[in-house]
């Protein structure tokens, strides 16, 4: 007999988020789910782990086939606590998200999302991180769902490669306004940040930080940018090995 | 007449760390310093950023040719505020470091000092992290000073390539113990996490991160961390653009 599938699910919003509520419901027609998600928003994390405070978990909810774990540690916390913690075994997939808001191009960097997809390529768990572009705490998932859906069958059906993860950012629109799903590249990008720069009432300066987003590249087809602006999901197989292997041939001639 | 090179220190072990120290004093000798540091120990913050408190910048020195701010946030905010709002140009390099640790391997991914060079590197500015295969406060940093001022006249006299920054990490022993600098591949690792389960006067369960460091494969001599046993300075090129691009095309055959 098949076991059955155990995925595990996380986010960077937060363990109330409506993006990870919208992902477990999603999520269940796999198999059994277990949630370790922070227990308020870690947006903007990326890897970063605890090491100065220690780590609690509640349990918010435990019925059949979905266990549910807040954490107030980091994305990666949550997933570090969950596959070397929690669980027996590993899973067979983590997701992570439906993150409220952006990932792609160079967000991929910043984003807790994303870092929680990475920590399970790491740890050789196929891992996939979901994003949907509205930032806004009451946005509709329902299309992600169904492009959640499809993605996930797939990668059940063909295994993910070794060494990567993967970046799926959905673009806002009715299941019909929606082109499909194209296998892209990282647009070349930065935040232009633009400090906000304030004086408190002890007269001491202070910055908050804003910005928004630069391409540093016209956007060509092949880029994540190009197809959310038309309408496409964008799938970027994010490598978790950081070496550049294209540069290391050349600095080699370097002759130290 | 040649413009004086302007350079851009930060490090994730905070101001007062003895490997900052010992890289503003060779760093000096190529040009112009601004150094913007964590007020305190940043380690193992990744590339995260700060968007829920206000930053804050104090500064610590001015003198001819260098200059050195405290800030309350990460070593990726440190780099923002530097590159966005303290400096006029962007620096001719950005170094980070010389960290208090190894972070070879997969610690590249959790590692503050390495996202600082990341974030140069996203804006466009060559960025080295240095690392000293030693966490004691009171490290020696003597023989890693010498390899800083190798690979530092590298760069400025070949620039570094498009799409790179390097993670240089550096074996403790004197000069003539080290074997020179080898160019490797990351090695393919995970840290296994171990975490300390305790009680607290309250009863409740609490958990500290710990763990220790594990190959995912033997050590092939164009790994960092073989490199590295072997009393090399290992060189990684890390990708800031985190696409797999060997993957992208398998992907596209999954006909989604």
């Amino acid at each position: 007999m098949k076991r059955e599938k155990l995925i595990l699910v996380t986010n960077d919003d937060g363990i109330e988020a409506k993006g990870l509520e919208s992902l477990i419901k999603v999520v269940r027609e796999f198999g059994k789910v277990i949630v370790v998600a922070p227990e308020k928003s870690r947006s903007g994390m990326s890897h970063a782990i605890t090491m100065k405070y220690p780590l609690r978990i509640e349990t918010v909810k435990k019925e059949e086939g979905l266990e549910i774990y807040s954490c107030n540690g980091t994305p990666v916390d949550c997933v570090k606590l969950a596959l070397h913690q929690l669980l027996d075994g590993k899973p067979d997939m983590l997701v992570s998200g439906i993150n409220h808001g952006s990932n792609a191009s160079v967000s991929v960097v910043y984003s807790g999302t994303m870092a929680a997809a990475i920590e399970g390529g790491i740890n050789k768990v196929p891992s996939i991180g979901f994003s949907l572009l509205d930032y806004s705490a009451e946005a509709d998932f329902n299309t992600a769902g169904i492009y959640v859906r499809r993605i996930m069958k797939k990668v059940f059906m063909n295994g993910i490669q070794k060494g990567i993860c993967l970046n799926v950012n959905i673009p806002v629109g009715k299941e019909d306004e929606l082109k499909g799903i194209k296998i892209c590249r990282q647009t070349d990008g930065y935040w232009q940040e633009e400090f906000d720069k304030r004086i408190d009432p002890g007269k001491r300066e202070y910055y908050w930080l804003t910005g928004y987003f630069n391409n540093s590249e016209p956007l060509a087809d092949d880029t994540d940018e190009w197809a959310l602006l038309n309408k496409f999901v964008s799938v970027v197989p994010i490598q978790i090995d950081f070496t550049s292997y294209s540069r290391m041939e050349e600095l080699k001639k370097w002759k130290f």
